[in-house]
């Protein structure tokens, strides 16, 4: 996972859809491709208001599952480490060198709550979610069995509507017995509030947040009160982290979209009404698709379908064209309206995919430009990483 | 790819949701699961019913990506060969062992025309489409390139709106342009409706199927008169299979769903109003997922998202039970709406996904299951191979 990848193994096509120092348009399509020079301003953008805030800034792996996107967010944003949904995902990123990971998360499964005890041995802290007393023991347990620490979080639903308890006396309970437990450290709240994230108005989203810290608030000060101040406050995303940074409660942003941007995100307006693809954050996240038949006039047919992408949060939208628009997708075609006529057969486009999380997740590599060539060749290192 | 999977290096989790020889109950969530029973069944019974018919099956490779379906499918169902739609799942197939690969689409860039010529060296007939005379050139001096023969089916759109000429005339023109060509063979005719398949109404999908035949049938005597008889007139799908197998016009259908079925197209009717999915075909297909979170009393959390699935044609659908609804899908989780608290913590339910093609694509791995056991662990084995 962390070693270079070794390119002479690698077919072009079969294995990859290009090396590095092939030309952009050599590349074999549809592939994901990464702007790095936006891809650096953003992650150096976030890295610096979260210094600027005196906020932690631990990156959400889910988001990108990359060990080397990861490691440039260390590297040039100041990253703490990242968070992540999955064991297996912390597998990968702890393997891959992460030093802090946290599994924001249950985890439930005997097997998964094993895998996750042996992690610190690897040399990582480990952080996991609880959100029922009942799980306290069994990672207790587990702990102990392999002599490792792990932290937990208690998770607050803020809103979500998911996982996470809903109480100040829930969280404190919970903590309690976290304390209590042997092999387990209280190190904290976990207070995400993914609902409000993709909401376009800012006041909106303000309003949802406002609930949502007066939550985390109650619970830091019930804690407190029992002498269990929690270390580490930790929320925020792409749609509200300056609220979080300027809480006074939430000490930890867990930000991952703003790397990528997206067309769902980039929809949502900043406090003075401007799309925040426009302004706070760049797209530096791209699928690259052919035209590969254009036998109707009307129509261009590209090669990225739902094979390459996820359509849940709406279709992709092409990037810097406003003469043409995809309109529909099936699972290996995407149609293109082009009533002009002015795309050719093998030409090539960029498309901003809808939603980034889920259209990195059925890719293997990123693939790195900068000036018309291949930089990287990144895997996706944690993809088909679920269980 | 047609090695067997070296288990005794795979780390279950990590690597692999499941080993042969684990309990069902042992798996790790989410994964895919076979029902291997239902599986076999669907497989000999659509064989049977091509066979019975004088029909080929040219069996749908782009829906399960894998090579050892494929070979079940030809062991149980007499499946001739399989199609599929790039160039990548070609390769994967070809070196799986497939005999007969039929690129079911359009390929223009050129690197990729040149990964397809080599194919036939490996031992495999290669068949591809063409709507665009000026792809014959280009598929012709690659053939010569490397002294292999690429065989041609000039594609139809009969109805998709895609890919595909819409005259006798330009069937003709095309066909003519290909027996012309070095290194080419004009085999036939590629003619699938994919927009009808998932009509629910058997009559309002018999209406667009009659068009498609129509078109189909006056295309292949325009190439016969001009003495092109094709040897092969392919398409068909699980939605429509008799209408092809009874046209008199096409030789060799390319079903795919019917093997694992799905929501979607479960819903579907058969001429005599009943579902699909309740009788016709089994579901055999499924999302293994557990339950990770109580914390609301009336809703169950489980681990399957939507990088688990693909819900581009609906939410899935909890398999065997009335009394449990998934209600809704973000990244990592699924609410299951449970207003009697019949779920626990724990527990694991069967997900029906709402499109098998895609949701398959974002695995690695199908865990195969009979009686309990878990049977089989195949790789996805052209997953990601979109290029």
């Amino acid at each position: 996972m962390n070693a270079p990848v070794n390119f002479d193994k690698l077919e072009v096509g079969f294995d990859v859809p290009a090396v590095p120092g092939m030309d952009e348009a050599d590349i074999q399509t549809p592939c994901l491709v990464l702007d790095l020079d936006a891809l650096e301003r953003n992650i150096k953008k976030m890295g610096d208001y979260a210094k600027a805030h005196g906020m932690r800034h631990r990156v959400h792996g889910k988001m990108h599952k990359s060990v080397d996107v990861a490691k440039l967010q260390e590297r040039l944003g100041g990253a703490v480490g990242v968070c992540c949904q999955k064991v297996s995902e912390a597998e990968v990123f702890v393997r891959g060198g992460i030093k802090d990971v946290l599994v924001s998360n249950q985890v439930r499964d005997p097997r998964k709550i094993d895998r996750l005890a042996q992690l610190p041995k690897l040399g990582s802290r480990i952080i996991v979610c609880v959100d029922d007393v009942d799980n306290v023991a069994e990672l207790s347990a587990a702990a102990q069995k392999h002599r490792t620490t792990l932290e937990v979080f208690v998770e607050i639903d803020c809103g979500a509507g998911r996982c996470g308890v809903t109480t100040s006396q829930d969280v404190v309970a919970i903590a309690k017995a976290i304390d209590a437990a042997p092999g387990l450290k209280f190190t904290g709240i976990q207070a995400y509030q993914g609902a409000m994230q993709h909401l376009d108005s800012y006041e909106a989203r303000k309003e949802k947040l406002d609930i949502a810290i007066e939550m985390v608030d109650s619970a830091v000060k019930a804690l407190t009160s029992v002498g269990l101040e929690p270390e580490l406050v930790s929320g925020g995303g792409t749609g509200s982290y300056y609220f979080e940074s300027n809480s006074g409660v939430y000490n930890e942003l867990q930000c991952g979209s703003y790397a990528f941007m997206d067309a769902d995100y980039g929809r949502i307006l900043d406090k003075d009404g401007k799309r925040i693809d426009q302004g706070e954050w760049e797209n530096s996240f791209f699928i690259l698709t052919q035209v590969m038949s254009h036998a109707k006039a009307d129509k261009a047919i590209c090669d990225a379908g739902l094979k390459a992408q996820s359509v849940d949060s709406g279709l992709p939208v092409i990037y810097g064209r406003d003469d043409v628009k995809y309109i529909k997708c099936s699972d290996e075609h995407g149609v293109i309206e082009d009533t002009k006529g002015v795309l050719k057969v093998g030409e090539k486009v960029r498309l901003i995919p809808g939603h980034c999380d889920p259209t990195a997740n059925v890719h293997d590599w990123y693939v790195g430009v900068r000036n018309g060539k291949v930089e990287t060749v990144w895997p996706v290192s944690a993809r088909g990483k679920a269980y």
